[in-house]
């Protein structure tokens, strides 16, 4: 049975895709003002990368997703959880059919992308890097321009297919390659006149801090920005991401940084 | 209510600190085997840093941590997980009272370090860094022993030092003077004539990608070997640790990847 003397404040869905909910943990940690454990969020991650393909199903007009969502809700609230992230921006899809079933509150990664963007700049161009899903979704579109920003698009499609391409490599574990792939869309966003590109796909915050400094481009983490959410919500002192994990694989080769003396 | 349509297959009981269990997550993704979600493990990570701290519990001869580290395995049994991992060498002093109240198996750290260790050298002097109440428990001692290694202790205090330092330090979010203390600890040990070095604290596997190379010391890393024995346990194919998190902050000073375009 389920022991109500832990009790966990922030509930996440995670594993959308895993390596993107470690990465929101570690910024979530990192981004705590403390200095000991006890100052941190309890929390509880459910990890759960059996859940259907969310651009999938978005693309081909079918909810499959909303049901292993639902239960992962459900079964946050009975944990006593006040509040829910979900470090998936193409989740957020179904957010206002989870809502309804949630007494915890189920914050919104699009409202802490704006949030986060505020503290850089009041206006200007925004390109937002994300999956096809979460485009056609349409929810940081609505949320941009309601906050008085102007959408930067792409003129051609090799953004997409750069966007693209960086989140499968993450899913498949190939840090590196994603890395250059994300810093040719961010390449593109700024050429084409963007003052600010969202790392709007979790997957992309996890290079985040392995692709090289754009110049003149304000870059938005939607990982770091639910995290600081996250924190402002349940009360704790939220800092600067500082640093935040980089992956130690040097391009073009594997690295095995504690390995290199064990038999194969 | 719980809904058992999500059935997480591996609990963690984590937040001990957070820091440490966001390393394991990471490591736990980065060793499996897989080149999309669905392909890796579904688990839920209970992280409950408001736990009293165990060293002074053992220190002082107390359980305190035993009655939340009991509800922690409850609830995950409630959650319907088949397995338990706790990346938190300290918390396995109470080992044998949690698994008498636990349905799910309970993989024990040390046993999965012994096994990373036999990956490596199948004799040899060992090195135990890690807390004064781990080393109280005595638990790697008895199995290092028990597997044929000869024990490596520290002629002076500067280890432990160095040790409690770096841990502190890392529980603290000083990741660079951590992974400098590590180092000195390390080195200590080689002095010592260890041929290996456990890192026998999670928080010291925290900084493990950053700290340099110890010339002819093997460094087993505890929660690598926790993930390893975890996926085992599991019947998932694992990989060696590669593109291990490090910590981005260059020694010395702060950096904050992508908020250098903020406003203070």
């Amino acid at each position: 049975m389920i022991d109500h003397s832990i009790s966990p404040q922030l509930g996440v869905i995670g594993g959308l895709g895993p390596l993107a909910s470690a990465d929101f943990y570690f910024k979530l940690t990192r981004m705590t003002q403390a200095f000991r454990d006890n100052e941190h969020v309890p929390a509880v991650i459910l990890s759960l990368p059996q859940l259907p393909d969310r651009t999938e199903a978005i693309l081909a007009g079918h909810d499959g997703p909303l049901a292993p969502l639902k239960a992962a809700v459900s079964t946050l609230n009975a944990l006593g959880v006040a509040c829910i992230a979900m470090p998936c921006n193409t989740a957020h899809h179904w957010y206002d059919q989870l809502t309804g079933s949630s007494h915890a509150e189920i914050i919104h990664i699009g409202d802490a992308v704006v949030a986060e963007t505020h503290r850089s700049l009041d206006r200007g161009k925004v390109a937002i890097l994300a999956t096809q899903g979460t485009l056609v979704s349409g929810f940081y579109q609505d949320r941009m321009s309601a906050a008085g920003y102007e959408l930067c698009l792409p003129a051609s499609t090799e953004s997409q297919e750069r966007v693209d391409s960086a989140i499968s490599l993450v899913k498949a574990g190939s840090i590196a390659d994603a890395a250059t792939e994300t810093e040719r869309a961010l390449e593109i966003a700024r050429s084409a006149g963007a003052d600010i590109a969202v790392l709007g796909c979790t997957e992309l915050s996890v290079v985040g801090s392995s692709v090289n400094h754009i110049n003149g481009l304000v870059v938005i983490d939607s990982n770091a920005a639910l995290a600081r959410a996250c924190l402002t919500r349940l009360g704790f002192a939220a800092r600067d991401a500082r640093g935040l994990p980089i992956v130690s694989e040097p391009r073009g080769r594997d690295r095995l940084p504690w390995h290199s003396e064990q038999r194969a």
